[in-house]
C-alpha cells in the first residue's frame, strides 16, 4: 500500500501546530463531513470511498523523509516535528456504510477524535468520497436510464488521470454497471471486464471484410464488430453480416455489433432491420459515443433499438457535475467529555452546518418497508417507533408531519474505535448490492433523474433547539 | 515507482491476441495522439503529461502476478501470454514538450511501433495527457483573469480521487499558478505550498478574537487570518484589526486576511476601506469561493479589492469542461519499410484524422518573432523559409494566406527511439517556463479566454492530396 500520509492541505500544518504552540494540541473535537446538493439536480447520492478512507486512516505515518521536507521548509520547530514523528489516528470513526443512499446535510462521516487527528485527515477524507460517490451516484443514473440493459463503464482514456479511471471504474460498478473496460480496475477489484476491438483494428487490414474475418477466426464464439470505421450502413453492417454467416456455417452464433458513432436511432433502427432480415434476431446492438443518462432515455424512448451501452467520457468524470463538493466541519469540542456544540454562521442558512455529536436515522414505513424520512438527531437520543413522532422541516418549520406505524435504523456506525478498525470493510460486490436493496426502499419519485421529489431530512426537536440557541447567540454576540 | 501497466482498455487484449492469431503481430503501425476542440470554449491547449508517458512506457512490463490474472480470465492463449511475458516498447515515439501549445487537430505524440505495443499504450497515453493538458489550461485560463495577481490551487478536496490532485497540481502550476495547498504535490514535484488555517480554527476558540490572537502569536511574521467564520465585516475585520494592531506593536507586519464566502465585490471594498483606515494599506486580501476565471475576471473589472486568489473545485476539475476528449488513431502501416496512409472516415468531416506519417511546423513571423500559423507536413517535407509559402483551409480551401519573411520550428521531437528514452524530461520548472515563453508568441487574440481568434492550422499540399485520395477512394469502394 503507498504512503498516502502527504495528502493534505498545507493549513492542517501551520494549524496543528498553531495548536501545539498554544498548548491545545490534546483537545478533542467532533467534526463531521456532509454534502448541501446531490450531483446533476438529482434527488439523492449514493456514499462510496469509505473504503479508501479506512485505508487512508490505517495508513497514517510520517516517513523520516517527511519530517525533513516539513524541516525543509522553515516553517515548523521541532517539537512540533517531533509530535508529527509519532502521529497516528487513534481517534473514533462512525461512518455510513458504501453504496449507502443518502441526502443533503446529513453526516456521512462523524469524526471524533484528538484536535491535529481530526484537522488532519479532512483532505484525503473528501476527496475520497467526494469522488466516488459522485461516480457511483452518475452510474446509478445512467443505468436507471438503460434499464434492464447492460451498461459498461468504458471511460479510462477520458478520466481525469489513471486512478481516477481505477477509483471511477469500480464506482461506476457499485453504482450499477454491469463492468468495465479498464483492465486494472478488473485486476484489482475482481470486476468483469469487456471489450473487443477499436476501429485501428479495421483499418489495419487491407479490407474492413478482411478484418472482420479475421476477429471471427480468433474469437469465433463471442463475436462483435465495430461496424462504422468506414460507413455503417454501406460497408459495416454487409461486411458484418458476410463473417456472421460465415460463423454460422461453421457452427458458431455471433455476439453483436458496435456502432460508434454518427445517428444513433437511424443506425440502430437500419441495423436491426438489415440483421433480422438476414435472421440474425439474436445478435446485439451495443451503443457507444458521448452517452449519458439524458441521450440513453431519449433513445429507448423513441425506439432506438439498442440492447446494451458503453458509456466513458459523462460517466468517469461526472461531465455536468464534475464533483460533489462534499464539506467536513468541525461541529463540537469535547471540553472534559462534554459535548460544547459549534456552528460556523453564514447569512445563507442552508451554509450553516448543524452542530453538536450527531446520528442520523432513517425511519421506514411498517407496512410498506418503503423510506419515509431522515432524521438528525442527538447521537443518544432514543427514536421510539412505539409512539407516533412529529417530524418538520428545520427551515420552513410549519412543515410538519407526524408519522405513526414505523420503525428506523441508524445510518451511521462505527468505522475506528480509538484507532481500530472496528468494522469489516465492504468490497465491490456488497456495496454493489447494498445500493440495488437500498434503491428498493425508495419510492421512485426521489430517484428519477429529472426534477426529483425531495426526500425528507429534518432535525430532531433537541438538535433544532441547540441550533437555533446557536444562532441567536451568534446574533446577539456580534 | 508503481507499475501501471495494466492501465488499458481489455479490447486492447483482445486484438492483440487477434494479430497474433492471424500472424500480423510483428507488423509496424503510425498511430498520433490529436483532440478535436480546445477545452472551455478557448482558443489553445497546454499540452502536458508527456513526463507521466514517458514513465509509463518506460516501466512498460507485465508481472508473474498479471499473467495469472489474464489466464484467470480464459480468454488468452499460451501462445499470446508468452508474448506478453516477453512484452516492452521498442518503438520510436515522438511528442511536443510539457508546456507546449497546441491546436485541434495536430498530432501530439506520434508513435511507430510495433502494432501490439502501438496499441496497448493508447489508453494510459490519452489519461495522462488528456487530464493534465487540461488542467494546465485551465490554470493560464484563471492566470489570465488574474493579471498579474498570484493565483493558488486549493482543490485537493474536490479532485476526482488523490491522485487527480496530485497530478493537477502540478499541471496548475505549468498552466501558470504560483503554488499550491497540496503537501503531496508540494513534496514530490517541489511546488511552492502555502496556507493558513480554516474555519474549524476559528470555531475550537471560545472567541474569535482569541483565535486570531492564538494564530499571530504563532506566525507573527505571517499573519494570514481567514474572516468569515461569524461574520465578516461585524466581527471577522474588526478582530482582525484589533490584532494586526497589537502585532504592530510588538514589531510585526500583518500579511492579509482571506474571505471565503459572501459577497465578495462589497465584501472585499468594505475590507479595504476598514483596512487602509486603520493603517494596514499593505495588508493583502485574499479571496476564495467556487472562482473561476470569469468570476475572477468580472470582480476584478468591477473593481473587487483582492489582491490574490485562491482557486479549487473549477480548476481542479475544470469544471465547465472536464474531459479533453483526446483521441489516438491509426494514420499509416509500414508495409516493407514504406509507409501506407490511413484513415478514419466518418460523416462529419471534422471527426476524419489526418492520414501518414506527420509533423507539425510552427511558422512564426521575423519581423515580430510572432505565431502566423502551423502546418501539418508529412514526416520529411521541408519547410523552405526562404520562398513564400501559400497556406490554404483543409475544409474550405478558397481561404488562403501567404507567408512570406517567416522561419519555422518542427514542434515533434524524439522522446523515444528504439525504446530507449532520448530526451531529459522536463520538469515543472522548465515545462512553466516554457508556458511563458510560448503565450508571448502568440497575439492576445488567440489566447483570449472567450470568443477567442481561430489560430490557423493547416495541411501542407502534400498531405492535403494524400488525405482528399484517400476519402475519393473510401467514396467509391463502399
Amino acid at each position: 500500500m503507498k504512503n498516502n500520509t502527504l495528502f493534505t492541505d498545507f493549513y492542517q500544518l501551520t494549524m496543528m501546530q498553531g495548536y501545539v504552540n498554544n498548548n491545545r494540541h490534546e483537545d478533542e473535537v467532533v467534526m463531521d463531513m456532509f454534502f448541501r446538493k446531490n450531483p446533476s439536480q438529482g434527488g439523492y447520492t449514493i456514499i462510496c470511498g469509505i473504503k479508501e478512507l479506512a485505508d487512508f486512516i490505517q495508513n497514517l505515518s510520517f516517513s523520516e523523509e517527511d519530517i525533513e521536507y516539513f524541516k525543509s521548509l522553515n516553517k515548523f520547530n521541532d517539537k512540533f516535528l517531533n509530535i508529527l514523528k509519532e502521529f497516528k489516528f487513534d481517534g473514533d470513526i462512525w461512518a455510513v456504510k458504501d453504496g449507502t443512499i443518502m441526502f443533503p446535510h446529513e453526516p456521512i462521516v462523524r469524526v471524533k477524535a484528538n484536535i491535529l487527528q481530526a484537522l488532519y485527515i479532512e483532505t484525503a477524507l473528501l476527496s475520497n468520497i467526494n469522488f466516488q460517490s459522485l461516480i457511483a451516484t452518475k452510474a446509478s443514473r445512467v443505468c436507471m436510464s438503460a434499464k434492464t440493459d447492460m451498461v459498461m463503464e468504458f471511460g479510462l482514456r477520458r478520466s481525469q488521470g489513471l486512478n481516477a479511471g481505477l477509483l471511477g471504474a469500480k464506482a461506476a460498478v457499485i453504482g450499477g454497471c454491469y463492468g468495465t473496460s479498464n483492465v486494472m480496475a478488473g485486476k484489482v477489484y475482481n470486476l468483469p471486464v469487456l471489450g473487443t476491438h477499436s476501429h485501428a483494428w479495421v483499418q489495419s487490414f487491407d479490407t474492413e471484410l478482411e478484418a472482420f474475418r479475421a476477429y471471427a477466426n480468433t474469437y469465433p464464439d463471442e463475436t462483435m464488430l465495430l461496424v462504422d470505421t468506414y460507413d455503417t450502413l454501406k460497408s459495416g453492417i454487409p461486411n458484418a453480416l458476410k463473417v456472421f454467416h460465415e460463423l454460422r456455417e461453421k457452427g458458431y452464433e455471433p455476439l453483436g455489433i458496435r456502432i460508434d458513432s454518427g445517428d444513433l436511432e437511424y443506425l440502430s433502427k437500419k441495423a436491426r432491420a438489415m440483421l433480422d432480415f438476414e435472421g440474425f434476431e439474436n445478435v446485439k446492438i451495443v451503443a457507444s459515443d458521448n452517452l449519458d443518462e439524458y441521450t440513453i432515455e431519449h433513445l429507448k424512448s423513441i425506439g432506438a433499438k439498442i440492447d446494451s451501452w458503453g458509456v466513458g467520457t459523462k460517466l468517469i468524470t461526472s461531465y455536468d457535475y464534475p464533483s460533489l463538493g462534499g464539506v467536513y466541519k468541525l461541529s463540537a469540542l469535547v471540553v472534559d467529555g462534554k459535548i460544547e456544540p459549534k456552528m460556523k454562521f453564514s447569512e445563507d442558512p442552508r451554509k450553516m452546518n448543524n452542530p453538536d455529536f450527531k446520528q442520523v436515522h432513517r425511519l421506514y414505513d411498517k407496512k410498506t418497508d418503503m423510506a419515509i424520512a431522515d432524521i438528525i438527531t442527538l447521537d443518544d437520543e432514543v427514536i421510539d417507533s412505539a409512539k407516533s413522532m412529529e417530524i418538520f422541516h428545520p427551515l420552513y418549520t410549519y412543515k410538519k408531519k407526524n408519522i405513526e406505524d414505523f420503525y428506523s435504523k441508524p445510518l451511521l456506525v462505527p468505522l475506528f474505535e480509538k484507532g481500530e478498525l472496528v468494522r469489516k470493510l465492504c468490497g465491490v460486490e456488497e456495496a454493489k448490492k447494498r445500493v440495488e436493496n437500498e434503491k428498493k426502499t425508495f419510492w421512485h419519485e426521489y430517484l428519477r433523474n429529472i426534477k426529483p421529489a425531495t426526500y425528507k431530512v429534518d432535525l430532531s426537536i433537541k438538535l433544532w433547539k441547540i441550533r437555533a440557541r446557536l444562532i441567536e447567540k451568534n446574533r446577539i454576540s456580534i
